[in-house]
């Protein structure tokens, strides 16, 4: 088990896919209320103070491109959005300013924006299956038949619904085994799979 | 197979499970996304201007208790908030403006508000594991040991997670088995199951 976070960062942009934040959201979010580590906060950050998902779907964040100082957690969620987003400059420079210590988690092809940021070079990792390809220059290899790859510090998940097994694969790395098997319970999520 | 809807109505309301709803929105939203029915659409219908679920993500939906008349299928997720909801005149009496005709479906404890404006009179429901006594005096018989309950015209789902079964449980009833196939493919979600 790592040292378990205080404080969670979800990062939302346009187009997400919005279940690619709510799959771990769900489950990061029970850790303070399920009473299982109570001083565990987490914060909403969007690059915009309204996000429209894939599909038109509008979420208002807490804060947009707030300091990530004093988190120790990120998570970063996919969706066609990144498609554009890994020339954005502003973006990718705010994902460096998280540095190479802290843990970064991704699903689908947030993958894609860890990679433009760098953090993939030389490591293992992977994303939604169609998009194997665009993952490729930016790390060692990508994993094409596990749904979670930990290379330590970072952690990328499959697609889509990947995200609600790399929400318990997080809580159990961080909070333990039987914190992931309460919360799963309380979920009613039966296929949680690493592999 | 019933026949499809081409106009889906999401409600959303005060602490609401933000899964509840997203797992199911994120494989119905994608029949027209993904060319299997590009007729059909969807609004997010609040009970107010802005939404915040169990954990303060906030929300903004399409509209505020939109008429459902042109609407042909109704969805209802659950959350902490439906224990206050149920006693809520208001929203009461507009899920009694969906009638007896048109297909209705909820997660979780949304079988609650189903069942307070009499939907499930008679019936067999399922809801919540944590909420099973809360529904008895709704229903004919809360069923215990299946994650989707269908009675034709109106199908219920277990837990949070379950959400994800019974979006696709509602793909496959309107859309055929193919297509439930190919949104759970895409969505990377392996372990549907309506049992």
């Amino acid at each position: 088990m790592s040292p378990p976070p205080k404080r969670i960062a979800f990062l939302v942009f346009p187009r997400l896919t919005f279940l690619d934040f709510v799959g771990a959201y769900d489950s990061l979010r029970r850790i303070p209320a399920m009473g299982i580590a109570t001083e565990v906060t987490h914060r909403i950050i969007g690059t915009a103070g309204e996000i429209a998902d894939e599909s038109g779907l509008v979420l208002r964040p807490d804060s947009v491109y707030e300091d990530l100082a004093s988190f120790d957690l990120l998570y970063v969620p996919g969706g066609l959005g990144t498609r554009a987003l890994v020339d954005d400059e502003r973006l990718i420079a705010y994902l460096r300013t998280w540095g190479p210590d802290r843990p970064l988690a991704s699903v689908c092809t947030g993958a894609l924006l860890l990679g433009r940021a760098g953090y993939l070079a030389g490591r293992r990792a992977t994303t939604h299956h169609r998009a194997w390809d665009l993952l490729r220059p930016y790390c060692r290899e990508v994993v094409t038949d596990r749904r979670i790859v930990d290379e330590g510090r970072i952690v990328t998940a499959g697609g889509v619904a990947s995200s609600l097994d790399l929400g318990l694969y997080l809580v159990e790395k961080f909070w333990g085994a039987p914190a992931r098997e309460r919360i799963a319970a309380q979920m009613e999520y039966r296929g949680y799979s690493a592999v």
